[in-house]
């Protein structure tokens, strides 16, 4: 039968089993930064799981069966719109998966652990020479991986590495958007560095602040956010993030005890992934279609919360006297105008992690010039630090007084997660132009939030982004979603209107 | 080269990822039963992720090539004797493994799943009626499966069933046991009843006993066992286990706020299944020969702990001191004699696991007599209650009011884990003949205990048991470890010497 789509059903079968592989990787992940014993062979044991399971999810993907499947299934003229989407992102997969060898992989993976193991010592140090043969050795795979993967995708290696996060994403895309607001921060960093100085000094909140209460309030500002913890749970680890599935999200955080504001607005962070999560298309449950649109709308999410709602006055205005109540304090230091003060305050600093919504974007620049200079072979590891310190110098005045608040501080590089830095600050704009859409087309978005009530935000969301899964590719689902391609000018008029105007 | 062992070395790598995989299906399990959220869609989700790690290592395991190089390693001749065994049980692998179809291991995972499900809600209603199709899917299903491995295995097929827990175990071997302690028990009940209703009346002990000193307790005993709690955890669970792995032990409890005790022997009882794990061979870690011996030893290791050590006079003059400092109480009904006597009580019941130590057999001999009949198709379905309520009145004296304090309390039947029961008064057996051996063989064993020292025994059970793996054959490891197979004579001995003499 001509019509059949024999090939296309079968494909899903093999699909469906590969991404409930993944899954259960997934909760190893989870596993280890939350409930794992902290010793050494605990660790291993679980890396030698996780990487069975990664093994064998290569050997799915790269038997020929699947590639004479998604050839034939690419010639069928019958399929839907969502299957034909769903059978697009099975051959980025595929593309992904068979660009390199098993050994290739294998070789990262085991370079990039002992670069890993080898950072956390040298991180304390602040001692980037002993850890370069280590980075070195990391760096050599990840090019040999970068330039299997760009003639498979017909691109750059460093765009080869971005599209494992970010599939699709180019450097067209990207160095318009970062030249743009690189060109916008130096005035604007100043003009608001006058402002907050020129104003009145902040008060700072004296805790302590037990962290049972703050993981009450936590939870009940997850539940107003729409989380279920039928289907989810809260945790803690050192790095948090989001994990889990649909059904059964898995979110962590971490608490200080002097201070519940970095950890609140965490979990807000967070709670935005797991949302998205929540709300990818059921029917289209563990297939690529039904998987979120890569990290950078991922990171869209969480910061649309974080940033655009959260930090909102609106919010601040419902939710500090929570906050008040949960801790049972009060002073002027309570005040909803000093706190919206004190979650925007802006102050260059050497840290990403702890880096304020405007100069956020200037970490990751930098990041994303070194690496796509590094992979480009511009430059070597030898140049790394003098680049990073001068990119900071240029970008933000500041010079790191170590390489650990320098070049040391993020994981990414040495555990291999080279390409991943675009996505926190493209997703950073799509919040932007995402939440100016949402709250033009429906202005009861604002004012709920200023009730507590996110249930018009989003049903917003929902059906402009987390419905969608995979249907379209990136540049399309937003276009779709704001009626333009994503740019800059959101993110600046946010900023502005924040930081200048507020 | 003739004597080159690439065969075998190549069958280390295949099943060194297949344990892995294995290892990884287990924490998925333990979180499901720790942590994960408690509904359906979670529950369907691990289903999902479960089965597809059975179905890869399937895949691995019934690959030709596997057929081909065990042929292949079977003629080799410079195998070393561990080699050897590490062979033996990878064929054993192999032989429950391509025995049965995929579409047969689905299909009774399915049935089982569903099966399970109608249990829980039956189980209330006490309503053997709505869930006996449900129970007689899964039993025509094992019965396939059975009938399969029968023939692959050479024995019957309820051998074939007992075979996937305690590997080698045949009828010949266990009916002669069980018909002993049969035929031993009711006047030795008689007399224990007598005994025991001629003493003064057992003092309760009040509670209540707040969860975290049961906790705190618990550890603390853990630790006094060599439990490590840098290399494993203790969570709640509705039914308490012991899973994880040797590097990283998860055993589980559940608390009664108005009795401790329970709870407290559970927790001795799942770190005696922990610590054998901790203690398998180190340099076989992840291979066939590596693991533990069968689920008969391994009952025979926690019931070591908890009913030969821990329910001794000798560690409870040690214990009930500090179970008294733990929650604080005082009084005569916490002397050392009264609290022996607690856990000494024998007493007919309906519950299996609720049974004391001289019952308990009963209990076991009974569903083995059952699963083997249905098996065997010498009854039906149709006649389980009534063979039921008939064998509790021949050997304990009583009868199930209803079925859910009969036929239904066991979640075993109903979840496909046929032939498991005989594995825990193996257990039993074998533990009183080990502990037997060992404090004849080192007389420090028992004082050490009264001490709270536990190193002599452990020295001895990791020297005779643990660090043997599966390097012998369970009635060979018996024999090496006792002097002698396994026999009635010892628990016969204990039971008389703790319950009547003592």
């Amino acid at each position: 039968m001509k019509l059949s789509n024999k090939s296309y059903i079968e494909l899903e079968k093999h699909f469906g089993r590969l991404l409930a592989l993944r899954e259960a990787a997934g909760l190893l992940h989870w596993d280890a930064s939350t409930m794992m014993p902290a010793g050494i062979s605990s660790s291993n044991a679980r890396s030698e799981q996780i990487s069975a399971i990664a093994t064998v999810c290569h050997d799915i993907i790269s038997d020929n069966k699947i590639s004479d499947l998604l050839d034939e299934a690419e010639n069928l003229s019958n399929l839907t719109s969502w299957q034909t989407s769903n059978l697009r992102e099975m051959r980025h997969i595929w593309i992904h998966e068979t660009a390199v060898t098993k050994d290739l992989i294998e070789a990262l993976s085991k370079a990039s652990m002992s670069c890993e193991t080898q950072w956390r010592i040298s991180k304390v140090n602040s001692d980037y020479m002993t850890l370069k043969p280590y980075l070195g050795e990391v760096l050599k795979l990840v090019k040999y991986s970068a330039c299997a993967k760009s003639e498979a995708l017909n691109c750059t290696p460093y765009e080869a590495l971005m599209d494992q996060y970010t599939p699709g994403l180019r450097e067209t895309t990207i160095n318009p958007l970062f030249r743009d607001f690189q060109s916008f921060l130096p005035n604007f960093l100043g003009a608001v560095l006058e402002k907050q100085a020129s104003e009145p000094e902040v008060h700072k909140l004296e805790g302590p602040f037990p962290i049972n209460q703050q993981r009450k309030l936590g939870h009940s500002f997850m539940k107003m956010l729409g989380f279920d913890f039928k289907e989810g749970r809260l945790d803690v680890s050192l790095h948090p993030f989001s994990g889990g599935t649909p059904d059964d999200l898995r979110i962590t955080t971490r608490y200080d005890l002097n201070d519940f504001t970095s950890s609140l607005m965490g979990v807000l962070h967070e709670t935005g992934h797991a949302l998205y999560e929540k709300n990818l298309p059921k029917d289209w449950r563990r297939q690529p279609v039904g998987l979120a649109r890569g990290m950078d709308i991922h990171e869209s999410q969480s910061l649309l919360i974080e940033m655009q709602a959260c930090r909102s006055k609106e919010f601040l205005s419902y939710a500090v006297p929570l906050m008040k109540r949960a801790f049972n304090f009060d002073g002027p230091e309570w005040d909803v105008a000093n706190i919206y003060r004190l979650y925007t305050k802006v102050q260059p600093s050497l840290i990403r992690v702890d880096a304020d919504e405007v100069t956020y974007p200037a970490h990751v620049i930098l990041r994303y010039n070194i690496e796509k200079s590094l992979i480009s072979e511009e430059i070597t590891l030898d140049d790394l630090p003098g680049m990073w310190n001068e990119n900071m110098k240029n970008m933000l005045g500041i010079v790191p007084t170590n390489h650990k608040v320098g070049c040391l501080q993020d994981i990414h590089w040495f555990d291999g997660a080279w390409g991943y830095f675009p996505s926190y600050t493209l997703g950073a704009m799509n919040a932007a132009q995402l939440f100016d859409t949402a709250i033009r087309e429906n202005t009861t978005i604002l004012p709920s939030i200023e009730n507590g009530n996110f249930t018009p935000l989003y049903d917003w969301l929902i059906e402009n982004i987390h419905s969608q899964g995979s249907l379209y590719e990136t540049p399309e689902l937003v276009k779709q979603a704001t009626g333009q391609p994503l740019k800059c000018g959101n993110i600046k008029q946010h900023l502005k209107s924040r930081y200048l105007n507020g």
